[in-house]
């Protein structure tokens, strides 16, 4: 088992990674000490992995909420489910909810406590290499809007990350490849050795292969906890975390949350954030090749053909990183380097859209 | 024009108490300076002062949104309603969101600021006195589940508190009532000489004397500022604030928030609580006397005659300050020294419910 920490003072928390973690009753009974736990999970990961989870909270107090899979289901409506759960079993304020499962679940859940008698103990058990990798670390939490991806949440950090790498062995292939979309990015803002690292490894990764899977959740959740330690509610180098994600919100907000996963529409909006760096001067057409390709090796769409650029240009338009009325964009200056401007031009917005879109 | 400040790092923010506040532009300009504004406000209190508002606040883009008044209408719906219009003027993370109204507004605009995009900045106009000395002022947001009060919501402080005394004058004489049930706590809890005070002056304040308004909502503030300063998460001193609460809000509950005004529950739940301290053999029997007759001079319910004591102890039971499956309450040493405890006999709570219920 490996160790990491989230250092953000009083709050700070481990992120435990390892094989068969979710079976470690000690781990439980160390960094989890509400009797009445509420552990939400969905449809898909709850017949492989709640028993056995069950029986490793034991004696705890265990209520389960099963939720819809899937991206299009993260809506206000399945967090109030959650909350009347946890009203109808009269859980206290020294309550815990955990998450298990992957990124949909961890927000839905992580929304819930936070909001629940105003914040209890939560928990992430991600399942998913996207969860284990990105969206259980941070505390970011919330809900799609019709209006757009994530606009109703709040901050609320996890007192706990449990990554049992084992759960990755029934990930389908699709959701890997999804997962590692998020990976790729890490070594774009701020890691150049750690994305050559994934150019000569990327086959290896595909393949499931277990050592190299856990090097990039070791090396992924280490940028995360940093930046996370350093900027905790985004008021700076946060938002390069941000790569990729005002276009693939865009095409996740177009498709209505069914077509694509959100690692998915990240690939393809990672392929947008280095074709608009290049048009914008700052990247090398060899460093825009290079990202492309890795994309695309990784199996990700670097073009989306169901979305229309306008329709795009109008979901970027209410993104959460809009200020004055002005989009905001992480660029990157290099493999390895990112930074967030609103200084481009709108042709070579336009252009990065007509390519990658429609 | 008066101005108090809640110390807390970052997020400190003043109260400013005055004759008028609503109508100084320079005011806003300093404290506020969101280009985009959402104003929540209700039925009653709209007609009264939006329009004035408005003209204060120009030029900036203002929006708003006029709810129901009434507790039964603190709901996660009407929340939404609020996350509605803000997505669909594509209110960007630099807006800011104010509430004109009395707690129940303030309480759900507060938490539609908290959770949309994460938060956005708020700003609490309080024209209630109960608004002015109390839930402005502290950072709870929230709303109410049918399983009980308060059950679903976040810590968001706001970014400005403008009490304009001169909405009191048309107050309706119940909400004034109303208002000084969470005064008379203030004394209760740690200020023997301001509830001594209260009890030379409460015919001047139920007469709408100006000064006499003003002297309390500004003691309410200091102590309030002063407490939440100290503990804003409630892990200590602030559940002090709650004295009265437990047994007010479980009189809402059991009457669906249409029967009692807040501040009508609470003036029979600080009645209960010198009851119960009593029994305790905390107070003195002419402590308790002096707190019934204070609570009844002021025109608020000693006694409630259509919840029954079982039914109320069963809301009780899902109170916040629930922990580990026992009721804490906030109990009296002595008029002006409260205290939080869990060590209390289960007859004296049952006598206490009997005597003021039913």
């Amino acid at each position: 088992m490996e160790t990491l920490r989230v250092e953000l003072g009083s709050r700070s928390y481990p992120i435990l990674i390892g094989q068969g973690l979710l079976g470690e009753r000690a781990l439980f009974d160390q960094h989890l000490r509400a009797r009445d736990l509420l552990v939400v999970s969905n449809t898909v990961v709850a017949p492989l992995y709640l028993q056995a989870l069950e029986a490793t909270l034991q004696p705890r107090r265990v209520v389960v909420t099963i939720l819809p899979d899937g991206e299009s289901h993260k809506t206000l409506a399945n967090v109030e489910r959650i909350l009347d759960v946890l009203v109808a079993n009269r859980f206290g304020r020294d309550c815990a909810v955990a998450a298990l499962g992957g990124g949909v679940v961890g927000d839905m859940a992580g929304f819930a406590a936070a909001t629940y008698q105003r914040g209890v103990a939560f928990a992430q058990l991600p399942t998913t290499l996207l969860a284990q990798v990105d969206s259980s670390v941070g505390g970011k939490t919330g809900v799609n809007h019709p209006g757009g991806k994530n606009l109703i949440g709040a901050f609320h950090q996890p007192v706990i990350v449990v990554a049992d790498t084992a759960t990755l062995a029934t990930l389908p292939p699709r959701e890997l490849r999804a997962g590692l979309a998020e990976v790729i990015k890490y070594g774009l803002i701020c890691d150049a050795g750690f994305f050559l690292w994934l150019e000569s490894h990327i086959d290896a990764l595909l393949a499931g292969d277990a050592a190299a899977l856990a090097h990039v959740i070791r090396r992924s959740c280490e940028i995360k906890a940093e930046i996370v330690g350093r900027d905790e509610r985004e008021h700076g180098d946060r938002a390069l975390l941000n790569l990729g994600h005002t276009f693939g919100h865009a095409v996740e907000s177009a498709t209505g949350y069914k077509e694509w996963l959100h690692g998915e529409a990240i690939g393809a909006g990672l392929a947008m954030a280095a074709c608009m760096s290049r048009e914008s001067g700052h990247l090398t057409s060899q460093e825009l090749d290079r990202v492309t390709r890795l994309v695309a090796r990784t199996g990700l769409p670097t073009h989306v053909t169901n979305v229309k650029p306008d329709v795009a240009l109008e979901h970027m338009r209410i993104d959460k990183k809009v200020q004055a009325g002005r989009i905001r964009l992480v660029l990157l200056r290099a493999i390895g380097s990112a930074f967030v401007t609103a200084d481009y031009a709108e042709p070579a917005l336009r252009h990065t859209l007509a390519t990658h879109l429609g």
